[in-house]
């Protein structure tokens, strides 16, 4: 992986409900977090999401969540990790069933949400996701935050066999560890298009970016994180995709 | 196939509450039709289950349903062909992860309850469920029930390059045409032990039971669903085992 | 009830996922059939939909339906009367409770899609949600179908005491014993606006409508049912009160 | 109220399966705590626990939860206070609507375990139990934790006109601070059936407890809080209830 990937959230649609612009942001990315019904998608969308990946030649990726539909896996749920463990092995292997069945596979693992957000913070529950990899298939890499100290979960990840491809976003202002600064604060979100173009170019390049505290921080980066909601911001991933690309 | 084969339904507990006897009845059968969580189960239940099947070397089998926990998957939901064949491959896949973890395989599928008997009266249920077979992999059997004349959904099956696998049962009367006598008729489930032994090892020999109206009918089957609920059952699937087992 | 009262379905969205323009359609409705949960909506969303009816002095009714928020209460189930009876209970309750803490109250009743279509073709189950209907508040109207013969659910209703409320269709075409037109016939649903006006205008004067067929019927309606998904269906409904005001 | 009342929770079966000795545990209790559908119960097997419950004549309370069927509402989740206050609201309202249906009502409101646990950590999420309780029926008294200082929860509950009543346990060890000391430290849990009915009487009579460190602690309690999972402690209750009816 020496080229920077990007990764977009799909498969939010749900039953009758219609969530995201999959059919306009497939086109641009590389990587798919498909949900797995835990948090949003129901077989139906699954498998509709993954053929449309598999049109575009992006990578599925399986994006385990909490069980909270109606919060959409974005309330911490004071699960054990075991429960995690389990969880997140049945949603990867009904994705990985729905792949099979389209002649596809599962290429990575990112957590959804606040089970993402929690296993950060708690590593007893990133242990219990990377076992749960582990245990599905070595081989695949886990997705997880990119900041400036990733030893403790680099080295759980090594001690289980398992790859970590780290990620960074484009459009959020990061602090001096390299954490994303909570959107409740003024400034964490870039709306300045050539702002979030410039900061993808920079992880691309593993140069340093500006935290918000004005100290310099380097993000080892894998792939970017990008979201597809209107026009705008898919203007934005083609964007970005470009100046990747045009990279050296 | 040359022996029956036992088959019981397995792993339905959900959450907090507990269902059957896995660890009593395990012991004694050849296959283990696990729930997948859409009736019954959880990825917890289900883990425990396949550790469980595996450390007796009972193969695991996909017991999907509709999506219908309160109702047990024994109503009818009208789902069109598509949803059935989306949501078996979901389930499948899941129960697929689960035993991918544990070093095992799913070794055939058979559909829960209210699924089972629709796919049975309406082939194009039918027909959507060997399609969810055959695009997952086509080397699974399909558990279905034996009858007198399975001509139709062995032609369907064909033509998709699936197996089908045939279930009698040893504890229910037979009508002329092979199928289960209701519940509601007397007379309809057998309850003494012999009498469930002797159908047990008629239909291991391939010999002609009687049906309800006296009249002789002959089911090939290649494997027998028990139940067991409680120490009586369990003696009468320990019965049922010996006497195959001696049969030359 | 002189007048032709609209009734629109409301609170149809669901945690993250929005559906209809219920803060467009409120001001032009008479009465808000209230998703309870099962097939569509969540206690947030109710709330705000309870809300909404009172500030436009909507009257607010329960519209329980089959538990199927992925199929959104649109394909059956086979549940027993007594099944019905006491999810029709338990989700009017639901919107009761929610209704009591805004200040008003549920005032009538209507189920959704297929339980609405099921209770029209079994009286057992019409039965049960009559029966549900007189438990909870035998004051409280059940709005059913309006067709030529309505004799059958007008005996039941009286029987234990229960109001029904008959709704006709504005956009449909009807056969000739006042059924709806399957959608899947040409010529179902009406898409011309002048139609549309002066088939409600002509169901308000209790005059004839022309069936498919070319037979004439007459439909004695309590109500009529209207849908607000986009602006063009919202001009509708606001031509269709206008006109109905315009009544003497 | 002056006499210790009673309570214990009932209908937490779910579906098909079975959870507690409800039958044997009712005749000997003041007070049934049902629950509401989000942790178990579904509105079938609330109706039956609603209709035992009238049949002793016992009073129903409503014991709403976080939506976690398959974690039996034991894990909190990271609910806003608006949303706590809108599922409780939803709960109540559903039960309210089957005890109206059998001519009985919600005589209180009893949050379920994390909820429980939740309320009392954060005041935010007791203030929106507060108001949930208000806004459905400022007359209904909410049951919390009787602990030495109650006084936090006392002047939210005041500031909304809300009755609290205070729950106590004879089979629990408490601090010093008059909380539960945990179920992982030797010696939480009374077995001895005299030391559990001492514990009670002392509760009922207002006297003094000795906490887990020696120091004496008083209870203000106006309910006793028991379990009936097994014949034992269904001895254990009837022990309780006549030892509390004869005192002066």
């Amino acid at each position: 992986m020496s080229k920077l990937l990007i990764n977009a959230d799909m498969g939010e649609s749900f039953g009758p409900w219609v969530m995201g612009l999959d059919e306009h942001v497939m086109p641009h990315v590389d990587l798919a977090n498909v949900a797995c019904g835990f948090h949003a998608s129901d077989p139906h969308v699954i498998r509709k999401t993954v053929r449309l990946a598999k049109q575009y030649g992006v990578k599925v990726g399986a994006h385990p969540s909490y069980p909270d539909l109606v919060g959409f896996g974005r309330r911490s749920i004071a699960c054990s990790p075991d429960e995690v463990e389990d969880l997140v092995l049945y949603q990867v292997g009904a994705l990985a069933g729905i792949c099979q069945a389209e002649g596809t596979r599962v290429h990575y693992i990112k957590p959804h949400g606040a089970l993402y957000n929690d296993m950060i913070r708690d590593l007893n529950l990133f242990e219990a996701v990377v076992k749960a990899v582990r245990d599905f298939d070595a081989s695949l890499p886990l997705m997880t935050m990119a900041t400036c100290d990733t030893s403790r979960e680099e080295n759980i990840a090594s001690r289980y066999g398992v790859t970590l491809w780290f990620e960074a976003f484009a459009d959020r202002a990061y602090d001096a560890n390299g954490r994303l600064v909570s959107r409740s604060v003024p400034g964490a979100v870039h709306e300045d298009a050539r702002t979030i173009v410039d900061q993808a170019v920079r992880i691309a390049k593993g140069e340093a970016l500006t935290a918000i505290d004005g100290s310099e921080i380097v993000l080892a980066a894998n792939t970017l994180c990008v979201h597809g909601d209107n026009n705008e911001s898919i203007a934005a991933i083609q964007s970005i995709r470009e100046a990747i690309k045009a990279l050296p």
